[in-house]
């Protein structure tokens, strides 16, 4: 599996999904094409799914925000007879790499987790409709929807068949979502994720693994019934028209350099790093909604968030061995504070709160990311408001202070805005700020008084916000030490560090489904009983169950 | 590593740790015997410790709140000179199998959770008073006291070195505490654990590593000064005397069963299970405090705690393949709930809130036990308050209903108390039953309204309190089904599963520690960068770092 994994797509190249906007109900209807997997070696059948599905599934659910702000409820459902989904395909979990795996259900889990939001966050409500069996990821799928409905019929289950199944956990956050958000009772959870055919029927709506189970010859009335009430008691603002979201203007160099309108990584493969520049505004800030509009997705804080995505995604999975992502800024930091200030100021117009909160969730993706992550702020950058997020996403920043000889740019400032004050919350529900600062408030306090002051590194340390400053004598050594030595580490050791020391504090459903399940996972991933030739994983198929080591640890 | 681990000492074997007694402040001593590890191939230089040690603390901690309730203070030093605690024995990791690691961890996180403890528990509270070196499990030491004392001199440190010297985490609660309990920044974290020196002196104070730090020459004087106050300010009540808890009565067959005076622990091995039977009381419960203080360790609920907690340990540690423990209890439940009572009815007695936390932390044990627990509610049970939780703790239970042919022994009923409702908390702070209703409160009442009512099988049922209930007709079939089905699944598949289900909802730092941490860890464990044969801890002492493939996942 070394060919480069793209994440970009468009409705014009989907094979999988099919997609049908009709005002505000818009039929999301999953039809996997078995020829169409992202790799060689398996077919996709009855609706299983690879991460190319996923890809698709995650553009619409990005489309659908953008281009169709009229949609309220999205019905998902199957294309196919007597299957809702089958789940991840286990052809190819079984011939992945580790690392693949890994980062499939990490991609696989945001998306889960930005449809589930898109009810609170944009009044677009999921409702699950499942004919057919509903099986492993399929389920997990449906649990990311806010209402689900499952027919009555012998062929329709609900079902977690990983553990006896496959020897491995549900892996998308199926065992979160069914004691925390469906809240199952635990024992009836045990018996339910122990048993390969599911619950069916009136059984699954008593567990609380569904909401309404409906007899089949009335299922599909009662669900456009559903989709309309859910529309018509929803309280979004009616909007006409969208954006369009047009291809990212992107080109990947011979040795993998990527250069974007407004964002260039740059590669160091022997020191096993990548430096990642985010640049500021070319032009001034539109005056209100109706010029950003007309921007489009040329607007500044949304093509930059596309493209920074765009790379993020790119580079966890396409460059496994860059494990030290350096973070730097340049440009005029007012700048980004106004194009910021038109979306803080607009937050009730819909664009403004879609592109603030889709900076939210470009953010958490880097906070989930599994590499070293450092910030420069050199002199010239512009880390204000949502640019500043960046400081305290990462696992530590470096600060130039004062002059360095030959150095003509703006001194280095960081540059808070109200923004930074619950914008942008990490997984956690708490700001960066919040994170950053548990049990010292006035710390948090103390930040949002200088909103609007050019904070210089002394000022900027003494706040807390960066973690060391260094002078022109000691910059170019210390951050080359650090590089160097950070690349030293074990990755692995490395990335299970950075994952318990990024969430500290509370823990929301999505903060124990990336930090506590996909650990379970990682280690059940790497263990002969799942992936050993007479694992479970590798034996699937075969019509021999998996050959167990007995030993608990 | 085949011998047999015995979790039962007492002082007169103590190898590793002196303990000075002198009225509200206790003298705790670090002074390990290097020759006497617990298993063959290494030292234990430099106050390393290995499962021995710890084995001796958990006893010394157990010993002082029931011993020695005068003590108000403890001082954790060390008796060597210019090392504190030099953390896990590295030799002893490298040799150890996955599975004793990961057991190590646990007992040893259970060890440290107890002591921090006793401070809101007992009024027994432990100073960390650190001279020389304070390393990587050392510091964890340190971090589970509640207030730690430096001296500022050039050899004296804190560190948690784990990362980049070992590619490991901090496995004890490490990386936990530093950010949620010490709530140090997580960019100084970042840093601090990726130190191999750690930090000294003012800095450590500033970061939030330690409480206080202290100049050589005044630190032994003001460590007694602070450890004084400390005591003056107690609102512990003063206690005289307290009793002894002596050796357990405990016989272990040649097959492995193991008889207690209250407990049978039956072992079948070619099922892949063991039984474990808690018996009730024999006699009548003390009617005051007086009375139950004179029975001294012989008092029913305190020797069955005894008794339960050394089977949990023993077949932890000792018994790994035998992946399903079947609990069950035989006795009088209303006998059992009267000797709850006489506890509850006098909890601010010291001995009855020393008894009753002390289940509560033999019921933790259970919740984190790494095998797939069952409980059976048959005819002549004594699910009665205190033992009705072990319903709770488990992953399912099955009740018998109705009348058995040839069974004379009273009808299966569960008995609820107040003690239910409150006196013995899990590890995310709320109640076995909270977590069971997560979500759902009015079922918590309803089981709180039918206290003192027997409740036999149908209505357990109705009120959510067992998973299934079953007739004399399928009892037999359906349990022996179950069983079996349950030996065949891979065991990490199930340890993951039931790490994930068991604790729903809301986090604490103990849950984070357990579910979170340790799950990076033992995936860590797992990884050829730590334990292969070029890994760090198989290098580690060669001179030779480890060699690491650096993708990461």
């Amino acid at each position: 599996m070394t060919k480069v994994i793209d994440f970009q797509t468009d409705p014009s190249r989907y094979r999988h999904w099919r997609i049908e906007y009709n005002g505000p109900v818009a039929q999301l209807i999953m039809d996997v094409d078995e020829t169409a997997g992202l790799f060689d070696g398996y077919l996709l059948k009855l609706n299983s799914y690879d991460l190319g599905v996923d890809i698709e599934l995650n553009d619409i659910v990005q489309r659908m925000r953008f281009e169709h702000p009229e949609v309220k409820v999205v019905v998902m459902q199957s294309g196919k007879d007597r299957v809702f989904c089958a789940g991840a395909n286990i052809r190819m979990l079984g011939g992945a790499a580790h690392s693949h795996k890994v980062n499939f259900c990490k991609f696989t889990n945001e998306t889960r987790n930005t449809y589930e939001a898109a009810e609170a966050d944009s009044g677009q409500k999921y409702i699950a409709a499942i004919k057919g069996a509903c099986a492993g990821g399929g389920y997990e799928l449906a649990l990311a929807c806010n209402y689900l409905m499952l027919t009555d019929d012998s062929s329709s289950s609900v079902s977690l068949p990983e553990v006896p199944l496959l020897a491995v956990l549900p892996g998308t956050g199926g065992l979160t979502r069914v004691t925390d958000k469906r809240q199952v009772r635990r024992d009836l959870a045990d018996v339910f994720c122990a048993t390969e055919e599911g619950v069916r029927g009136k059984r699954a709506r008593k567990w609380g693994l569904v909401d309404e189970v409906i007899p089949n010859s009335r299922f599909d009335a009662t669900v456009s019934e559903r989709a309309a009430e859910f529309a018509a008691a929803s309280s979004k603002q009616d909007v006409d028209d969208g954006i369009v979201l047009k291809p990212l203007d992107r080109r990947i160099s011979q040795t993998g350099d990527l250069s974007y309108s407004l964002v260039e990584v740059a590669l160091d493969r022997s020191g096993g790093r990548v430096t990642i520049t985010l640049k500021g505004p070319e032009s001034a800030a539109a005056t209100d909604m109706a010029a950003v509009q007309a921007e489009g997705d040329q607007t500044y804080l949304l093509r930059l968030a596309r493209e920074f995505e765009d790379a993020i995604l790119h580079l966890r999975a396409n460059e496994a061995k860059l494990g030290v992502w350096v973070i730097c800024t340049q440009g005029d930091p007012a700048e980004v504070a106004a194009h910021e200030a038109v979306m803080l100021d607009n937050r009730d117009h819909w664009l403004a709160n879609e592109v603030l909160h889709y900076w939210k969730r470009v953010l958490k993706r880097l906070d989930v990311t599994s590499r070293s992550l450092v910030a420069l702020v050199e002199h010239g950058s512009c880390y204000a408001g949502v640019l500043a997020e960046l400081l305290w996403s990462v696992d530590r920043s470096y600060m130039m202070e004062d002059e360095f000889e030959g150095d003509n740019r703006p001194t280095a400032a960081i540059h808070m805005t109200r923004g930074n004050f619950g914008s942008y919350p990490m997984g956690n529900d708490l700001t960066r700020l919040q994170t950053r600062f548990l049990g010292h408030a006035e710390a948090v306090t103390n930040a949002e008084d200088v909103i609007g002051t050019p904070l210089e590194a002394e000022r900027a340390e003494d706040l807390g916000l960066v973690t060391m400053i260094l002078d022109d004598i000691d910059w170019e050594d210390e951050i080359r030490i650090f590089l160097e030595e950070r690349s030293s580490f074990s990755p692995d050791a490395m990335t299970g560090m950075e994952a318990n020391l990024r969430f500290a504090g509370p823990e929301t459903m999505e903060t124990r489904i990336f930090g506590r399940l996909t650990a379970w996972q990682n280690w059940i991933f790497n263990r002969p009983n799942a992936v050993g030739a007479e694992g479970a994983l590798q034996r699937y198929g075969t019509g021999q169950r998996g050959q167990y080591d007995p030993e608990r640890v």
